[in-house]
């Protein structure tokens, strides 16, 4: 089955657009975590558990694996969510951005390494960085467009030839380059007017949103710039205010409860776009 | 020691410009080294017990060690240089593009866990990207400017407000963004006229060039090009062109033959700039 299918199907099955990044930080866990022989799994897996009703997606990032040794465990944590929630698609949050052979050997690490459903690109070095992914034919390739952090300035928001950079990379992301109709998008929630230029741009390709929650977006002006023509095409990513929302051993219940109601409030704001 | 430091001594000392890029293709091995029970390692191991001499740096390209499940061979061969040549500095190849506290979490596995001195980085979402590495001040910080491959026209290319991307990228580097004068740039080799408008526009930035040697680039055209006002301030890689010089038992002669010669090369590219 096509990523793209994937995540569609169970967004409707789930009536959920939320999605969990798991950012295990070993600093944040509580006490009875820190004691497990395999903290950083242990963590994830008691997440899974409690969440799984609530997704669409999940989305891991690599970085706070790899930063602790942990490959092995999100290995593990990836299996367990396509073993017990097969129809919940994994989004491997990397940002790899390489060409030719470096990038085939990201493309392997993701998606066979991992089995990962779907993974995040930088698309600094263009198309290049892009193509290689494409023998994974259904497999989701998200690229940056558009970042909410201040720095986005930089290069996202440089005018060249009438368009802003981010608006160039939704624009071919909408067409040329989304050659298996895989392709999605990664645009910031603090900024509605630009997720909605986003979406006239690539009127199809689903938007991965993070910024709910810990990084303060407005979910009803996010859900109402960013829905497709069907009413769904929305990833909404929260990590830390779903992951860390209670600090003892009653964590994994926490979770849900701030789950739930995140998955409910995009509910809410997107009922209010179908009724206008 | 920082970074820049190191690299200027050993520059100087090993008078080479030459970094060799370990990039461990199980496809490519010799025959021997599949036999060896720890391939990768072994690999990379002859290959520098052959070049050392001849270097002024490493640059594994932690895509080929992450595909394979090798991050303890690449924890390992980076121990193996620093024991036994602790004036060779070794750059990470990651291109890692993220931000806050994610950003936090690769400076850590680049500059913690691997305990590499520099690393590669893609600012596509900005400064934010680079900012959080300057936590470990001695560290290197090489960011992707203008790169070689034809998809570099997509976002490199650009014009706006009267300059390239890449142009303005060089800027940036050569004065705000280099707040711990341990940044670098990346800069292909196969357009010199970049290189020299990088040089310009940062002036003291030691460059990382790729594309020498299995990409073609012209080694006295790169040269004349990038080097500082003190005639070096060049890293210049290569990778498969000396790992796979040979493809028989005898491969770490190869590649050290490939080696010196690149690096004479380098260096007679060099001498004719300053006989000039």
């Amino acid at each position: 089955m096509l990523f793209t299918e994937k995540l569609s199907a169970r967004t409707r099955s789930a009536d959920s657009m939320l999605c969990v990044g798991l950012d295990p930080d070993p600093a944040k866990f509580p006490q009875c975590i820190l004691a497990e022989p395999d903290p950083i799994y242990a963590f994830c897996e008691q997440i899974v558990r409690a969440t799984a009703p609530y997704v669409c997606a999940y989305k891991p990032q690599i970085a706070y694996f790899a930063a602790n040794r942990a490959e092995d465990a999100l290995e593990r944590i990836i299996s367990l969510i396509k073993s017990e929630h097969p129809d919940i698609p994994v989004i491997l949050d990397a940002k790899r951005g390489d060409i030719g052979s470096t990038a085939r050997q990201y493309a392997k690490e993701a998606f066979v390494r991992y089995n990962a459903d779907a993974v995040t690109l930088s698309p600094y070095m263009g198309f290049d960085t892009i193509e290689p992914y494409f023998e994974y034919p259904d497999r989701g390739i998200i690229v940056l467009c558009r970042t909410s952090n201040p720095g986005g300035k930089d290069i996202e928001e440089l005018v060249a030839g009438g368009e802003m950079v981010y608006e160039r990379i939704a624009r071919l992301a909408g067409s040329s380059w989304n050659r298996t109709g895989q392709m999605c998008l990664v645009v910031g929630a603090t900024q509605p007017r630009e997720i909605a230029s986003v979406r006239r741009l690539a009127p199809s390709v689903p938007l991965l949103v993070p910024g709910i929650g810990a990084q303060g977006g407005d979910v009803n002006a996010a859900v109402a710039a960013g829905l497709d023509a069907d009413g769904w095409g929305m990833i909404i990513n929260s990590s830390r205010a779903i992951l860390y929302a209670g600090k003892d051993e009653h964590f994994a219940q926490a979770a849900a409860e701030a789950a739930i109601s995140t998955r409910d409030a995009i509910r809410r704001a997107k009922a209010l776009c179908r009724s206008q």
